[in-house]
């Protein structure tokens, strides 16, 4: 390899950065063709109960659209090998593998020196020098199954006080998603524009309910600074919003400001939500609203032009296996996993999870 | 102020999040009313030659446009108190003390506990329970003063490998900026709505150029990663995007992906640069691109409804003091300090800074 | 367990502290009696060569003495799960599963109600509610095994500088080992001791060669202030010196100076290692030398008296099963891995180690 | 500087290493001999009361003893610029300046290029390449003034839990005080070495009292682990002991460990405290106890061998300047300070402090 690094003319240099939050820290692990990927979550308070089910069900959301996402065939085996015992946290860190068993390394053998334009195959080699150059390692959408384990866990921390994450398709392939026809129409330009050999993107929109007032830490871990870096380390992302999001540069502070008022409980509140659940980085106690750009699959079926670096010659890549038609479904849950992490790690610090005070009730 | 707390209702609890970075690592502190704002830089390397007149270009572009930002007379009077020695950095904490001279508590007094609609006013309570109500605090707009001190000092070292950092607003008032005379009518339009004692917004664009190929680390402190949290940690940012950004959920993969080639040099490069010089979280080499959505000032004349804390009834609120009738502008130079600020944390990270290498060569 | 717990009577909460480092970063998982033990290691730089050779080397030190050590018989089969491919570290992190083989958590059942003295059962209990009373679970010796695989990593890493780790048994059972003759002796007294029911410690010494001055991040990162908290956080240690250690509190300046000098080599040096390779919190480029006192295995088959937590009353507790003798030849090689989690990291921060640059070389 | 730092060799990089604690955050910045020294507190709960008071009194525990300590005559003036109002935190970040007004740098100009042995002169000069050459720099017993500010915040935190520290010399040139008697003639003997030129050292006793059962975060956090790490942070400090120290490796199983009872009021409690307060890492509710080796101050009176870094030539050099005769009773504060800072963060992190609902009740 020693050629292609020298081409890319980089010094090189320790990688970290994969671990995530402060208080409830998720470390995640796994090549897209290795042997599993995997999630430690450490700062998991003790005694919440928590059991395989709820990690499976999860699990379980990766790829629900075989014609559209990948036809990759796991069955997402998986494996809780520490920090729970006797169906309820430790407080230890919890470690789940999630065992991959549908890879084709050799399928990729072919196209190792070959640059995939969209792809991450360049700039981790920038970056790294020696890499697995068997599908995406850690740039693949794979490693995204030991975010939803993670997930799982910190739903059921976060449910612990009410909060609820639910993410939905409202854009696919260009097309407005507003019902259930639409959605249909949607996914019929997508699977369409897949079988011309071409990819679509989507947009995602989360809504969060039942999050206190008080949650979040400015200035730089403010709510949405925590959930704006958790969506765009999401593959594929390349927009987020929030409330009125890039509409709020086009209306007037009399347009964008939401009044106060007292519930009918007699708590402080807002009229209408344009900002989304937020001001100053911290929640209103309203809906957190959010949304996410997807952008089209980068693998494609179309010939294009590229490089190869052993051969260090620029080149036409075609390329006829598998690919994800539209990669926005997938987003869904894994955007609903990453706000749980951010939420979990937020609740805690803002001391409002005590999960086992409630349990021992 | 119990009986507020009372109200809110909430377990309070630590805050922190006034860290940022990796390994250069900024510190701010300091309320809008208070004696000072501050940063403290952690993690610059020894040897780089740095001065009083960087940090005073930085600070005087606060505010450029005293029509349309804050009528708040901030002469910035800065003084370096560790750190730097003789011209250049130690290798031990920057600390940089912005004085306070403009500020006007008592004309806060009137308002204290009424809840200012699209402030922080409420969550903040919500968050500390006891808070400083002469303005915003912390998430008042001179609390970044402290950041464009603190981009000072990395611009300076990312400049030391070539790489600038360019903001510009696009959109102002709902008005796309495409030259001159658009800039002139969208300012005028914004001025226009702040005689009519209403707020607008904007949207900033950002190049960095000169980042080489490789710098970021997936998964999560993926450049963009640390770039979005870096972003909406900036009050008032409702979105951002990469690249093609939300647009990318309409186009075809086909229409997404940059192919690859070889430059001038030899180097592989991106033949255009539809992924805003990012590809799985690692910088192409190609100017990176980014915009962000700014919300209208929250402060404005108009009535408002709100509610008095202490009093717990519902009001009309009325405001006739100073604010910025547009706050877009001044985000230019924070957008561009807090890039400076994580690309100086990822370009040490990647291996690829040296400063005082080059210094003695 | 509900009445245990609100016997204890603590409001409980998050644990984290089970990752280590700030740049080259290990976070290990695993119950003493659960299925297996692991370690991440997230920031180990790309093209590194390690094999599966170097990591069982380093598993297998752990209990080299049958008959001092622990009689569970573990085979410490391990996988390596990501992070390595071909041969070499990809820069990714790297995961490391070591099956546990031979757990007999029925045989704790009889106990498990009962608080060891020594052990860490009451404070786990009081720290997290929800305890695996399964042997020591996170506070066993068991736990280490995972150290000792991440060392392995940070031993090929430091080796690549030079940088090189001994320990060795000083004291044990309270005598002096100075020779192969004085350590026999020491070893029959621990057998005695061990024999008769009771267990015994030692001291461990520990010597890093190799290391280059400058390395150390003052003044909270100080490399003894790193390696101080690294021995401590090793199970049964209750001091740890540097150089002179406590000596040095007793003799004067002129006799805990160390002169410096210019070494044959033309570089700065220092004349005789009072200071143990460490001034000001960074390495001098001598020797660096530290001692760790390791007290008695809790675990002793001797009549105690303590208190039964469900029963709520005092009594005798009588053991008669397998214990370590005397468990501080178990911390040499231990000691040793968190040593070179420590020079790893610093290293690294130090901006020494570039291990692809000489790879490629 | 340039043929030093290639005289060094080193390739140089960042430093961190100013910021200590997870929750509770203090960053210290300042040169020995620049304006001044400062220490930022993120992570303070919101709503403790505290004024300037507490932090005066600290203050003023550095140096009790004009004739042992620094003749340096500081009057350690101060100004807190942010997080507090109205007397008490508002949970924003408190920054803490304490302003230098007895320095004498041009009294270090004429030894710049000479190394004073046992002082980190040389290894900050091949960590960083350019220094401070005026006094110690952050190597500067000065350093830790900020220390004991931050360790005023911690303290009032602490106590509110009832939670108190107290430090005490037990060893000082040699003689153990047991009495007022031992320590008048332990403090004449440190006189007696200083007339002659030369420094002598000592063993600092620290006792927590309060620490209710349950603080503390294994494996890597354990309490002995960050507070190991924090007292190894003081300059001059050799070793650490918890409970029995060293002595524990030297008795037998029986010996070390302590029986559980039932106290008065019921709680689960040790006989006897030689483990010190502490097992497995986390607080058994008992005092907890230490002990710190402190070595004599490097710079001494007498005539010794060092080198001239810029002459590349060793040399005698002779000092007759002021200087600490012994440092060990200025670390008494300064560990108390330290071991705050600990516990303030274990605290929160363990749940136990929630200052404003007590404050509120």
């Amino acid at each position: 390899m020693r050629s292609i690094q020298q081409h890319v003319g980089l010094v090189l240099f320790p990688s970290m950065g994969n671990t995530f939050g402060s208080v409830f820290r998720v470390t995640t692990w796994g090549e897209s063709h290795g042997p599993a990927q995997g999630a430690v979550i450490d700062g998991c308070p003790a005694g919440l109960a928590i059991d395989e089910i709820d990690i499976r069900a999860q699990l379980d959301r990766d790829v629900p659209d075989k014609e559209l996402g990948t036809p990759r065939g796991e069955t997402n085996r998986f494996q809780i090998l520490s920090g729970i015992f006797a169906g309820k946290t430790l407080g230890t860190p919890i470690s789940i593998v999630v065992w991959n068993n549908d890879t084709l390394p050799d399928s990729y053998s072919g196209t190792r020196d070959t640059l995939r334009p969209g792809h991450a195959d360049f700039t981790y080699l920038a970056r790294y020098g020696h890499t697995d150059w068997r599908g995406g390692s850690r740039a693949s959408g794979r490693e995204c199954i030991a975010r939803l384990a993670a997930g799982a866990v910190a739903r059921k921390l976060a449910s612990r006080h009410g909060v609820r994450f639910e993410g939905r398709l409202i854009e696919l392939a260009g097309i407005v998603i507003g019902d259930d026809e639409s959605f249909l129409r949607a996914r019929d330009r997508a699977l369409e524009i897949g079988e011309g050999g071409d990819s679509s993107g989507g947009v995602v929109e989360l809504s969060v309910y039942g999050v206190p007032a008080g949650v979040g830490s400015p200035v730089f871990d403010k709510l949405q600074a925590a959930l704006g870096r958790a969506f765009f380390s999401i593959g594929g992302v390349k927009g987020v919003e929030f409330g009125l999001g890039f509409e709020a540069a086009r209306v007037r502070g009399s347009g964008s400001n939401d009044p106060f008022c007292f519930d009918a409980d007699g708590r402080i509140s807002t009229v209408g939500n344009r900002c989304g659940g937020l001001l100053g980085g911290i929640s209103t106690g309203g809906t957190m609203t959010m949304r996410l750009a997807v952008k089209p699959t980068p693998t494609i079926q179309l010939p294009q032009k590229t490089v190869n670096v052993a051969a260090r010659r620029e080149m036409i890549m075609e390329y006829w296996g598998r690919f994800d038609r539209n990669y926005a479904p997938r987003v869904v849950p894994i955007a609903e996993a990453m706000s749980a992490c951010v939420l979990a790690d937020h609740l805690l610090l803002s001391g409002i999870v005590h999960p086992t005070r409630s349990d021992s009730a």
